[in-house]
């Protein structure tokens, strides 16, 4: 879809179209399942918070569990897609993981409700479904992990035990789910500089340029 | 009921006796609930695991949602003593806070289910216990949070934004829920090593003593 010429401009309008739509249908979906679950919520609620009919949904979505699925894919694959990105980058260690703790950061402040979403509802989930995130975050799980060998090996990172260091960094991050609201007073970039001190100094690191707030 | 002399056998043998019931049926509602989830769960069920009925169940707790309460109090209610009791030492901010995150890491490993069993299933809670849970868990984050603030203030910990760290710091232990399990190939003793190595380094303080592994 994104990969069309922007010029068939017909074709691109009608994609944007059903695109706007899916996004909005997920949205009040997001919306509904956080307030008050997957199971109370129906597909008619959905559609009324548009201003919609259930057919309309439904035309966009074969049912409710696939917006389900989406929802709970898509943080998981955003946060993947950053990571991978990150560890690709040509840099060192340290400053391949200020970019990857920062990028991963804002894909959980900006998806906290949709990881919220995931916890909650998993037993919900289709196993095919599962097995997909569960295989994504196997490979968040590997690229964290890689990286600290490789600043570890470069003598940047300290830390005695790569499997618990890797699965305590991703915690530190994934864990604002649980305390991040849009309410929040604390701004989302002085949060990112946070994460990304706090993650470096656990490896025995400090932070190379700071933007956010000064020192102590 | 822990207050009785022991001397009074009998009534201590019928209190025992109440709350090795009371602990079993918790158990299996937790093998259940984390299994299957709260709501496809039903009383039954648990009595069928114990070879039990469900008049058997109903005597030692009035409902199912009881048996959810309970469950997910526990974690949390545990969490705050065990956090209270460090705080409370007469000890340096570092040595406080090597006992807390060492003690709350025990905690969460022993209860990891609970504690996705509260994240799954909070919103089955009724009101009063979501509210008593979530005041213990802002008093575990004013004690966090006053710790750190105190080895800020005698120049042990660095950090720039205090809600932000001790969030994190939470964060870091906290979500060993979402990865760790019985099957988790490094011994516990080792994980919270680990986890103290951990979270003093991400605050600019070394751990003192390690009883674990070797470094690096």
């Amino acid at each position: 879809m994104g990969k069309r010429p922007r010029a068939v401009e017909g074709e691109n309008l009608w994609d944007e179209i059903t695109a706007l739509k899916r996004e909005r249908i997920l949205g009040e979906a997001v919306e509904l399942f956080y307030r008050k679950g997957y199971l109370p919520t129906s597909v008619d609620a959905v559609a009324e918070r548009l201003g919609a009919t259930k057919p309309f949904v439904y035309y966009h979505f074969k049912s409710k569990v696939d917006l389900l699925v989406e929802i709970c894919e898509r943080g998981t694959r955003e946060a993947l897609a950053v990571i991978a990105a990150a560890v690709a980058l040509d840099l060192g260690p340290q400053e391949k993981l200020e970019r990857l703790v920062r990028d991963f950061t804002a894909v959980v402040l900006d998806h906290h409700k949709l990881v919220a979403i995931y916890f909650r509802e998993q037993l919900n989930l289709p196993e095919e479904a599962a097995a997909r995130i569960a295989a994504m975050r196997r490979d968040i799980d590997h690229h964290l992990r890689a990286l600290l060998a490789e600043g570890r090996e470069a003598g940047v990172f300290r830390f005695d035990n790569l499997a618990v260091a890797s699965l305590i960094v991703a915690g530190m991050v994934s864990y604002a789910f649980a305390w991040y609201r849009e309410s929040f007073s604390v701004p989302r970039e002085e949060i990112a500089d946070t994460m990304v001190a706090h993650v470096l100094r656990s490896l025995g690191a400090e932070p190379l340029a700071r933007v956010g707030a000064a020192q102590r």
